[in-house]
């Protein structure tokens, strides 16, 4: 049996905006694709890689719980960053390699998407789904709004929070 | 005894605005009534129940680590749900037996409450023991604002982020 | 072996302003002082401290992780706190003697640093050795921005957000 003071904790954060009024941008998160209707007005999210928050935010908790970096020295910063136009599953995926490799296994991770759109509720099973499958290992997702206040509840653009939970590979095993 | 890793980690997060001025409204936050002296000028927070956002957060972040849905998935959403003008320590009980029947102990949940009124210091440790008894489970709360920033800051109203730590009744019961 | 449902988890949050323009105000985050060509046109953080925003998340975070109340019940609140003047290391240190004194262990700690300035990515490993040196136990860094969103994306002022895990000294002794 793992030692639980083996386990480790991690914070992750990200927020971006929403792509300009006509830009037509497809709306990705929580490695979904939203439909138009989903939009409820919003563009789809900017960002060198598809934009998606709950993805990226996952990612820096996982890597941090790991003591592995951040999706910065990861992935690198901006449009040369070999995570641009990457979508999240695929950056899920290298996560989940790298964590693997760095000895790493991840218990389960949780984030809360903030924002006033897409409404998550009708896809949140569809969307922990999907990035669990992505990342190995079980995703929860639960979604709110500011109730109008600050950039989220603007609409300008999108949040989210996240933390991990990990362990090593076998770190202590069991003599018996 | 159970597996650390059969443990889950939980986060929530939630917002709401201070209801306007002159409707005199009472604030409710963190399981407690806070009396006018304590209201530093803010009115009572808005929202279908009773707007305590701290009692949200932890609800989502609960509900997340136990894979349980949100608030929203067991409450509803609106004038029309279930929650409303219910307060918060009812929706915590109802929330206890939500995770026991679903086979979830609660370990602990630990909530940050961001805003400039009320002032929690005094009355935090009245406010730990509310929803301690509440929810069944050991909560811990701190306290903090940011610095006349953002919403919070001007007064808007009041956020609060939460984490949970939950593992499933009896999953390894030990051999001894 | 120490149970683990005898884990606990902590949830920090803080927020500062920089300092107004012109005032030369030093740059204290994450335990580190940052020279002038990595203020990016900012002032040092304002606060009654050294405004080390990563290094109050952190406090909160692993002191109600442990029940031990929050930094403003252990250090006060203001010019006049005991905090007033004081280092983040000085003051990680006083929460690592506190802690231990409580007959609890800090397991680890993952702060995200949320502005856009200074840069982390450079100097995270170095300011993740500072923070871990401080607390005596492993503390991670990410650190983003919100993309020119809200109080930090205008740079008025920085914030972050922590969690932690801890357990009681030897709670539980392994019959072993």
């Amino acid at each position: 049996m793992i030692e639980p003071t083996a386990m480790r904790i991690g914070q992750g954060f990200d927020a971006h905006r929403f792509a300009e009024s006509g830009t037509h941008r497809p709306l990705w998160l929580a490695c979904l694709r939203w439909t138009d209707d989903e939009h409820r007005g919003v563009e789809g999210i900017d960002g060198d890689s598809d934009g998606d928050v709950a993805v990226h935010a996952v990612i820096d908790a996982v890597l941090s719980a790991c003591g592995l970096g951040d999706i910065g020295s990861m992935f690198g910063v901006g449009a040369d960053s070999s995570g641009a136009g990457m979508h999240g599953d695929h950056m899920l995926h290298m996560v989940r390699d790298r964590v693997q490799h760095g000895g790493w296994r991840i218990v389960n991770v949780s984030v809360s998407i903030i924002g006033n759109a897409p409404r998550i509720g009708r896809r949140r099973e569809e969307a922990c789904r999907a990035m669990t499958e992505a990342l190995g290992a079980p995703v929860t997702i639960v979604a709110t709004t500011t109730d109008g206040m600050g950039f989220t509840g603007r609409g300008e653009g999108i949040a989210a929070i996240a933390t991990a939970l990990a362990m090593p590979f076998a770190s202590s095993p069991s003599a018996d």
